[in-house]
Formats: C-alpha cells, structure tokens, sequence
C-alpha cells in the first residue's frame, strides 16, 4: 500500500467517524473522547512517512470541516520504552499489532519528534503528560487537565 | 456510508492505482487508459453528491499529485437511455449495479449536466463521442481522436 493510499484510508475512517457518530453526539450536548485524531496522521503519516503537513491539513478540512479537539492529551513517552510496552501487550494478546507497530526506531523517533513540535506549536490545546509515570499518576494529571474543559 | 466517507475511498482507490500502474507504466513509456478518473468524481461526488469541485481539486492534489489525463472521452447519452442499458446489462448478469446505478434520475441528471459543463470547460482535453450511434461508428470516433494524441 502505498503511503497516500494509507492517508486516505485513515482519512476515509475518520470521515465516517465525524459523520456518524461525532457530529451527533455533539449536536446532543456530549463530550466526545477520541484516542486518535488528525493530529496523529499529521505525525504518523505527514511526518513519519513524510507526506507534509499540508496533505495532511488538506485531508481534515475534506473530512473534518473544521472539527477540532478542544484539548488533546499527548502521553511523553521515550520511543524505545513506548514500542517495549506495545510489544509486551502483543505478545500478552491483549491488544493487536498494529502497521506502525511495524515500524523502525526511526520512524518512530521522527513521530516522536513530530509530537513535541506540534505540542509547542499549540501549546493551549495539546498538553503533555508524563508517561513514565504510574498509572495512577498520569490518571490524576490527565484529569486535572480534562476537568478544566468540561 | 457518509458522502465524504465515499469519496475518501474513492481516492484512495485511486491513489494506489496511480502509485502502483499509471506512473510506473508513464515511467515505461506506456499509453494509459482508465474506466474512469478524477473527472467521474468531480461529477459524480462533487455534483451529484454535492460535495463541490473545491473538495475534489483538494484530494486529487493529494492522490495524483499533478497527473491529468491527457485526453477525456465523453460517451454522451442521455440519463434515462444510459440507465437503462445499465440495467439490461445488470439483468442479464453481464455486469455489477454500482453504487451510482441505484441513485435517483434527478441524480442522473445531475451528473449528465456536471459532465457537459467539464467538457465545455476544458473543450481543448475533454472530447465529446455521441453515444447514441452503433459500436463501430463510436469505435471510430473515439479512435480518431486518440489517435491524435499517440
């Protein structure tokens, strides 16, 4: 598959997403939480496959129209640490591999990247939270931050 | 299905046909010929489905990144005529209705009066064959203008 054809795959999915089930829900007053959004094809695809960030701007105005999450929660964690995690619970069978799972270390390092430049690009709606964390830790940052918006 | 849903797949579809043939085959040297191209979406999503022409420009940006026909054919036929065929064709099992067979006749026409509005907007690509005449004599109208162009 070439990398265009997975943007637009991704893009296609969200659209559906957006169209169905976030616009209405919404439209009813509720608070929607998505663990991905355009944010992560603009780091996966437009810099870790190295499409751009205005491919990836052109998609979510096509599928998103102007949707844009009131706050998005970036949890920090090094590349290395964060593909051990995801391999132990491959291996546990608790959750699937996913393509970018596949991936090399430095693609990995370059999303990595590509997330603490958007975080400092918008820093009042993508906050960072410490990953190395326990999880009872990142729970109560995590709602610190959520509960200012709701 | 959403309609931007639709036309995400639709480019999507298209973009692994232009990543996977229609460029290496240009690379060889080779003549190209495709069913269909971004022209059909522009009528068919961006009119027929309302979608605008904006939104089709923007993913054929993306999926073909500058590559353009460079010749269109029209075979034109009339909405009620072309659907019947359509439907004889689907009757005798020698086809598959399309998701585009089952719309409406207004969205037929539509589509007819979206395609003759290309055609007189880039009368120098898009050329017009009468679809109403017999096979040999569209074979040959179509022929003599391909052949100006090989």
């Amino acid at each position: 598959m070439s990398p265009t054809t997975e943007v637009l795959l991704y893009f296609a999915s969200r659209a559906q997403n957006v169209d169905e089930w976030i616009r209405p829900a919404l439209g009813r007053g509720e608070i929607v939480l998505a663990d991905r959004f355009t944010d992560s094809s603009s780091v996966y695809q437009g810099c870790g496959r190295g499409l751009g960030l205005a491919t990836i701007e052109a998609l979510d105005h096509v599928a998103c129209r102007g949707l844009k999450p009131d706050v998005t929660l970036l949890v920090d964690i090094d590349a290395e640490t964060s593909l051990a995690r995801a391999r132990a619970r491959n291996a546990a069978e608790t959750s699937e591999e996913t393509r970018m799972d596949e991936q090399s270390i430095e693609f990995h390092r370059r999303v990595y990247d590509a997330y603490h430049a958007l975080a400092a690009r918008e820093p009042e709606r993508v906050k960072i939270v410490d990953g190395r964390a326990g999880i009872d830790e990142i729970e109560r940052d995590i709602w610190s931050i959520v509960s200012l918006h709701v």
